[in-house]
């Protein structure tokens, strides 16, 4: 609860390829919502710089020291995508700065919601962000040259607190029916324990109805036309809300147009669902980079520091621009608007409504 | 090569829920397709019944050893899907039957064509089979009651023979590109390895192009309906395989209709990709039930042991009964037809080739 804060400090991060472009026209939407409480000190913006590949790469740190700090001085943050640096690059094998970023500030929960107002679909995933086959990322055993293995980890509290959440957000909104996610036919112990907590917790919310799925069929379930619509909440390991998410955005448009909520108990962060895009820069074709996802990404940050009112005019905004007028949308090319012209006509929209 | 044997034995396990009748029709296909075979004894059945969940149960096996040894006096198996108990169900927590039989019988791929002729969907998964996620499947370790940890496995030998193989098919088959699908961004040591061997393996394919994906980005690519239809073989640890496999299917009519091979060097076993759908029997809508995924795991089979014309015939067929005309069609209610009567459909549109 932000209401009792002389001040609330957003970090804005750029992060790298067409990121910090998409986050800009981000951080100047908000501004223009917040003109009142920017002018009057109650809203400020900080730029973190520090938190591109190079950096990185040059202090061999997924995030460098004075860059935590930074980030641990902000209230929230907004953040645009990072390079993950991967084998055979020529970097050294850094772990990703989002998965840094959601252990550090202990961003247990991922919230992503996906719509497509016109087909009725209205999901909210809320993947857990610091377990499962993410918790020791980077810490696998080679136990000889033949031989692999990597741990996944599921915890009684991390697990709590993730199933907590997705059945506050389903009582507060009266969504009516949580869907739990996993793979506990096969992952028994980690995933068994994922569905046996998450059903544990379900039964403080008897209005609440649960199912649960395994994540092979529930791929299948969300391209399917007559039964998609009937699901709302879901609930799910690290690995599987990852998946999932990314497909379930291309039914609203793409990686490109959904946002996600990174929340924990001290911090929160604001993020696009997909990646940096350094193929875009290379070709000059960063101008033309759609700040959709960061867009929605806005509407979570501004509902979550209280300003909901403005979060909804964003969102409604984001609603006709993207589904309803389409007069002008980003395709990555010069055959589409810019960037900024998108930023523009978002803000336009916002004025007219 | 079976060409050299005086009799191929195919076993055939019916499994739980739908799984004799739709096995039972796809037998009845492959009977009336090789029935000089079948009448000369170069082609013969043998029923193995021990494979239901009551058996397995009540021997506290997911295989039991009587069972195993009639799968191993086979040359291939033909197999409906069985009932994978979890934790909850008033069963003891053996393994699945599927897995352990990919286990037992080192069936070390499972490969699963997908097709939508219209949409110019030509996909062939190759899905490592016996290690990932799966290796150690019921070998988790709850550390103690707050912490459980699970294990993944990849092995140097194991990535190569599935990389093979779908260098090979793409080869053979004029397929010229395969793609690689991993989470190596963050599961690094074990994707990381897959990844580094599948680019190895297909140096020694300088004519076929590699490209290679995240799992959750490739989820969302195969509804990307401009994009799809660009990919043609796909090679994928076994978690990651099992998740788009349902997917992909459902863009082909569903996980009913969709079959798999599951290969090793000296035995093969052919199933649906889908379960055993206890509740249709429970509803007795099981006469209903869909039998496509066995009729095209009948495909695999007819292909695999060295009948390649009855193949394309069986496949050309249900080409027809499935995409062209859908005179009959099997909806897993008294709405459409029955499981026979589609059997039936199949044979007469055969014998109309
Ligand atoms: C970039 C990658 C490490 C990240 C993840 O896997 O979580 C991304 O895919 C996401 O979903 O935010
Ligand atoms: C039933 C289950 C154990 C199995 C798997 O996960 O492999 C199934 O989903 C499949 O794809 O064959």
């Amino acid at each position: 609860d932000y209401s009792g804060l002389d001040q609330i400090v957003i970090g804005v991060c750029g992060g790298d390829g067409i990121g910090p472009r998409i986050t800009h026209e981000a951080q100047r939407v908000i501004s223009y919502l917040l003109q009142d409480q920017v002018k009057a000190g109650r809203v400020v913006f900080k730029e973190i710089d520090g938190l591109t590949i190079e950096n990185r790469v040059a202090q061999n740190k997924a995030i460098p020291d004075d860059v935590l700090a930074e980030l641990k001085a902000c209230h929230v943050i907004l953040k645009g995508p990072t390079t993950t640096p991967r084998k055979g690059d020529p970097w050294p094998n850094i772990e990703s700065a989002n998965v840094a970023m959601r252990k550090e500030l202990d961003l247990f929960a991922n919230v992503r919601p996906v719509k497509v107002p016109a087909q009725g679909i209205d999901w909210t995933f809320f993947r857990e962000n610091t377990e499962g086959a993410y918790t020791l990322g980077s810490l696998g055993v080679n136990v000889d040259e033949d031989l692999a293995v990597d741990f996944t980890v599921t915890t009684t509290q991390g697990t709590e607190r993730i199933a907590r959440l997705a059945y506050d957000y389903a009582r507060k909104n009266g969504k009516g029916r949580v869907s739990i996610v996993t793979k506990a036919n096969v992952i028994k112990t980690t995933d068994g324990k994922f569905l046996e907590i998450c059903q544990k917790v379900a039964q403080e919310y008897p209005e609440i109805a649960t199912d649960d799925w395994y994540i092979d069929i529930m791929t299948a379930k969300l391209v399917d036309e007559k039964r998609r619509r009937d699901f709302r909440v879901f609930v799910l390991p690290n690995l599987y809300g990852d998946i999932i998410t990314d497909e379930a955005a291309e039914f609203q448009g793409g990686v490109g147009t959904a946002g996600s909520a990174n929340l924990g108990k001290r911090y929160a962060m604001f993020e696009a669902i997909h990646g940096s895009a350094p193929r875009m820069v290379k070709e000059g074709r960063d101008i033309y980079a759609d700040p959709c996802s960061m867009l929605r990404a806005a509407v979570l940050l501004l509902s979550h520091i209280g300003y909901q009112a403005e979060a909804d005019k964003l969102e409604r905004a984001l609603d006709i621009c993207m589904f309803e007028e389409k007069k002008m949308h980003c395709t990555g090319r010069d055959t589409g608007c810019t960037c900024e012209e998108f930023g523009n006509y978002v803000m336009d929209t916002i004025q007219s409504l």
